[in-house]
Parts: C-alpha cells; sequence; structure tokens
C-alpha cells in the first residue's frame, strides 16, 4: 500500500511545460487515492483546450511508474479549472479574449466564431460578443437574423439574456439593430452601447468570452482595452502587406501605455486556395508567410494558417460554422488553434498572476 | 458651301443616349467650321471617360452624311468639359467620389486607387484621398511609404501639397503618421483630421476627386457626406452574404435624410479564382453575383467583377498598381468601371441640374 505523499513525491517530478514548474507546486493534483495497486488522481489543468492534455498525463502515469511501482494501476482524471488573473474586476467572466484585426475583411468574425464554438466543444464555457458596431456579422453567421434577446429582471435590475446556440452564449449589436439600416453613430454613442453588451447583460459564468473586435483602432478598441480586464488580443491577419501593415498598427494599439493588453499570437487567414483537381497545388493569392513573419516581428506565437476554403464562406453565410462539421480538415484546424489560444491565456494569467517570468 | 446652321440642324438629330437630349440642346457641340467638303466641330463630352464617345461620334457622322451632305469629309473633335453639380460649393473640385464598402477588406482601396488611376489614363484631372483613417493603404499601394507631404502659403494660409504620384494627387492621413504606430483616434479628431484633408490642402483644379473611405459607417461618413459635396458613392462588396449584408447598410447610409448622396453603382470584387493551370475553371470561393444582386436590390448599375487575381494584391503591396499595366486583362477591366463610374456621375450631375429627370 502507497501513501498520498509517495504519489505527490512521484508527481513533484513533473513539470507543466508552459509554467515551467511541477504539477504539485502549482497545486494541480487533487483528490488521490490508493486501493491496493490502484492509485487514482485528478489533474486540474488551466485550461479544458490544454493541447499538452495527453503529453500530461503519459508523464504523471511515468512518473508513479518510475517512482513508486512500475506495476501500479493508475487512473487519471483530467480535468481543468480554467485560470484568471487576480486582478480581474469581472469574477464571473474569466477571461476576455479580444479578436483583432488592423484591416477588415480578413476573417476576423470567422475566427472569432470558430474559436468561440471549439472552445465549447472542448468543454469550456464559452460567450461570444460580436463588437463590430458598423458591421455586426454574427446574426448572419449563426443563423440568428432577426432575433432579439430578451430581458430578466436579476437582483432588481434589468439584464439582456445573451442567445444561446450551438453551445455557447451570444451578443450582437446586430440583435438591437434593423440589419438594413446602417448604424451611423458618433464615437460616444458606440461606446455607450459596447459597454452595455459587457455590464449590462447576464452572462453567468463564463471560461472565455470572445470578443469580435471592429477593424481599425477606434472607440471600440480604446473603450474594450481600457475598459475591461482582456486577458489577451489575438490579431488576424491575410498574408498581404496592406493587411499586414494594418495587424501592426492594430498590435501596436494593444500594446500602447494605458492600455497593455497582452498579444497572445497571430492567425493568418486565406493563406492559399488548393482546387478540389489540382490537390497539391496551393496558389498563395494574396501573398506567403506575411502572418509568420509578422509573429515573429512582434515575437508572439503563431497560432496558425487558415486556407482560402469555400466551406468556411459557406459555414458563415449559412449560419452552420465550418467547427460544426466535425469531419472536415478545418474543423481540427480551429480546434488546434483554439488549444493554442487557450494555453497562451494560461501562460498570461501565470504572468500578471507573478507564478511565470514573462 | 454648307451653313453652320445646317450642320447644328443635322447635329441636333444625334441624342446624347444618357441625357435623352440632342447634342445641340445640349449646348454640346463648338467651333463648327466649313471649308468646302470638309466640315469640322467639336463634341464636347461630359467627361473624358465616357464609354459612349465612339457611339456618339460615329452617329455624328452619320447625322452630317444623312442630312448635309454624304460625300463631306467630317472631322470631328472628340473632347470634354467634365460636368458637376450647380450646387458645388468646392468649385474647383467638380466631382467628388466616395468609394464605399459596409465591410473592410473586400478590395476598396484597390477598387479607389485604380478607379483614380484610370480617370487619369483617360485625361481627367483626378486626385486621390484615402480617408482611411484607421488603416490607410495609400503609402504602401503608391510606394510612397514615409513620404511626407510639404506645406506651401497660398493667399496668405499654410496649404498641404498633396503629393503627384503616375499622374494624380494623393494625400493619405497615412502620411502624417507613424506606419507601425496605431492612431487610437476618438470620433471628434477623426472628423477634424479629414476636413483637414479636403480644406487644407492645395488641390488645384480638379475633375474627380476619388475618397477612399474607412469600411462601415463611422464619424468619416458623416464628416464627408454632410460636409462635402459629394457626387456620389460606389459600393465595394465581395460575393459573400456577410459582405453583402454590410454593403447593403452602408449603401443604405448614403441613402440616408439629411446625406443624400445617389449612389453610382455596385463593383463586385475577389469574384472567382482561374487557376493558371485551369483556365476554363471559374472558382467562386466566396459565392455568385452577390454584387449583381446586390445592385439589383438598390436598383443602381452593376459596375463590374473582378476576380481574384494574384497580379492584383502584388500591384498593391508592391506600390504599383495592376492599372499601370496596360497589356493586363484586369487594367482593361478598371478602365470599363471608370467608364462606368464617370458616365454615372454625369448622369446625376444632370439629375442635380434639373436636365434629367432621374
Amino acid at each position: 500500500m502507497y501513501t498520498s505523499e509517495q504519489v505527490l513525491a512521484a508527481l513533484s517530478h513533473v513539470e507543466e511545460p508552459d509554467l515551467k514548474k511541477d504539477l504539485v507546486t502549482l497545486k494541480m493534483i487533487e483528490d488521490i487515492k490508493v486501493e491496493n495497486k490502484k492509485i487514482s488522481f485528478s489533474v486540474i489543468l488551466t485550461t479544458p483546450a490544454c493541447p499538452l492534455k495527453e503529453m500530461i498525463k503519459n508523464a504523471c502515469t511515468n512518473a508513479i511508474h518510475h517512482f513508486v511501482d512500475k506495476d501500479a494501476e493508475v487512473v487519471i482524471n483530467m480535468t481543468s479549472r480554467v485560470t484568471t488573473k487576480g486582478t480581474n474586476t469581472f469574477p464571473n467572466i474569466k477571461n476576455i479574449i479580444a479578436v483583432a484585426s488592423g484591416k477588415g475583411g480578413v476573417g476576423k468574425s470567422t475566427v472569432a466564431v470558430n474559436l468561440a464554438l471549439s472552445l465549447g466543444k472542448k468543454g469550456a464555457k464559452v460567450g461570444l460578443i460580436d463588437a463590430d458596431i458598423y458591421g455586426p456579422s454574427l446574426p448572419i453567421m449563426f443563423h440568428l437574423e432577426g432575433e432579439r434577446p430578451s430581458i430578466a429582471v436579476v437582483e432588481g435590475k434589468n439584464k439582456i439574456l445573451p442567445i444561446e446556440k450551438y453551445g455557447i452564449k451570444l451578443l450582437s449589436i446586430g440583435f438591437f439593430a434593423d440589419p438594413n439600416q446602417a448604424i451611423p453613430w458618433r464615437g460616444p454613442m458606440v461606446s455607450s452601447a459596447i459597454k452595455q453588451l459587457f455590464n449590462d447583460a447576464e452572462w453567468g459564468e463564463l471560461d472565455y468570452l470572445i470578443v469580435d473586435m471592429p477593424p481599425g483602432t477606434g472607440d471600440v478598441h480604446i473603450t474594450v482595452a481600457q475598459g475591461f480586464p482582456v486577458a489577451g488580443a489575438v490579431i488576424v491577419t491575410t498574408p498581404q502587406n496592406v493587411a499586414l501593415a494594418d495587424a501592426k498598427k492594430g498590435a501596436g494599439m494593444f500594446r500602447m501605455e494605458g492600455v497593455k493588453v497582452p498579444i497572445l499570437g497571430v492567425i493568418e487567414n486565406m493563406s492559399y486556395f488548393t482546387p478540389a483537381e489540382l490537390p497539391n497545388n496551393k496558389y498563395y493569392i494574396f501573398g506567403q508567410d506575411g502572418g509568420k513573419k509578422l509573429a515573429e516581428q512582434f515575437d508572439v506565437p503563431f497560432l496558425g494558417e487558415i486556407p482560402l476554403v469555400k466551406a468556411v464562406s459557406e459555414g458563415g453565410d449559412s449560419g452552420e460554422p465550418i467547427s460544426l462539421n466535425q469531419n472536415h480538415p478545418l474543423s481540427h484546424a480551429f480546434l488546434d488553434i483554439a488549444e493554442k489560444v487557450a494555453q497562451q491565456v494560461a501562460i498570461q494569467n501565470a504572468v500578471a498572476n507573478k507564478e511565470l517570468v514573462g
């Protein structure tokens, strides 16, 4: 019969590769149970979308076999408790992730939607705000045109109830406007509308709130970055120089004094086109490797590239985002990107909480 | 020997197809000279980019041969005097044309730049303002990164001198900002910056001032549409539903009470992709005919479609827009579009001046 101490001692040899400390120090081990040759425990990851899940699980099994008993039956419950910054002023929303681009039309909304759905598929509690006040596309992309969120009284206050679809909670400025009507709003009105989507909605408990930002660096950006505890920003770009130049500015804004939002990484969209008849050809219509170079320049991770695929724009147009199609290769590509984003959020939280040197 | 009256009488049978009146009533005939069998005169078109130029010229020749003398030698000088609205408060700038899109990244700047260059190639005096305050791309697209316009004293006032390149005059908010720095400007600052590009620049005499608007329907749109005598707006879209929805809103804004800018037509960009290896294949990556349908919905002309071609984005990225390449098929496509735009401007001016029922 082994003791819990023996188990902990063994697991203290397993390092969390991102946070660079062992699992015991990081308090990631719970519920140790020992029955004869059977050793069971939970590993509390920083996100259900942890890309290192299998690697950490294997390392734990190996550590028990090596330091405790090579014949032990090891049963590990891989679970998670999504981390947040200690300074988070919105305790029920653990992590706000801004999806931004300098230039419009680079696929920012496509990324935001599929990122949100992929995090949801991994088991996270996810919300999505469409803050693109001048061109909200979420109602079309979720086939929710004409829908209106209901209002409920919560603790004596009128609260907007986000609409739930495909397992995530949604709010779009488009739910409050006539889709055929432009909203020629001046700056201050924009700021106040955007604040309402955060403050006056009943989001409940969320692990991640994805915010689809408008293109550029205007009022919404200042309002969100200065007014809310944004965990980090994902920058979406195409490989074109003109898009990269704008992306650079967009990213630069998040790094400004008085804003200081960590950049989680760069996603390149519309990377290349492959006709079905020529499956080995990649046509780099908008140039090559622009996103990778931008990530290098900013010294942030390159989170992935998404080819030009008709199913992606069709998915957006039909209200059934590509991530819902489990079998499509791009659905896997987005899952992979979502894991990398969640990983970067956990790292940034650890940096903010002084658990890791950034 | 014929008289000028005979020539005028003959030409009064030639109708200007757009303005639906004869050339004499429209005062389009000047400098009639008759020497023996030789009859010469000038036809003053409403734009040097008139797509009906050859048709009108032939009609004049036929009319002289039919009504005056079938053996007359007819020498016609086809020239132009670009029209403007009688209410134009900027007399030195005859026509301000806004190039707009609801959504960003649909190729609005590409269209604006190639439209300006094509009108210039046709002999018009052209200026181009890059009003995309959050993502100015003109400095890259004209390879003018880091350039600064000079200032001159004109009639006792400091004036910005637009930069001249490829035969047109240019100003971009990008000339006044660090390209690596975001401009997180609040609305009122945006409005005042944009007004300066119009009011404080020494544009000289212009037939057309093309304004590359930011995406969406924000402060810049209100400022330009309400503050300046815009001749008309060109709407650029891709065939995607999400882009069309935004384009609809963008177009709707120009039609609002208190704005009332005529919509000159719709241009569809990124219509399809054709690999060099499969020259007969068209891949409608973003959907099909969206631009045409939008034009129908708005009851405005469809001005043309532009396929996804690497040379277009390369041209923009390298500072040598595709229109400079005389031999490229897309260069012709843009010339064709420019003619249609100039034609619509002339029609709208005639409507505004009550010379034509709109």
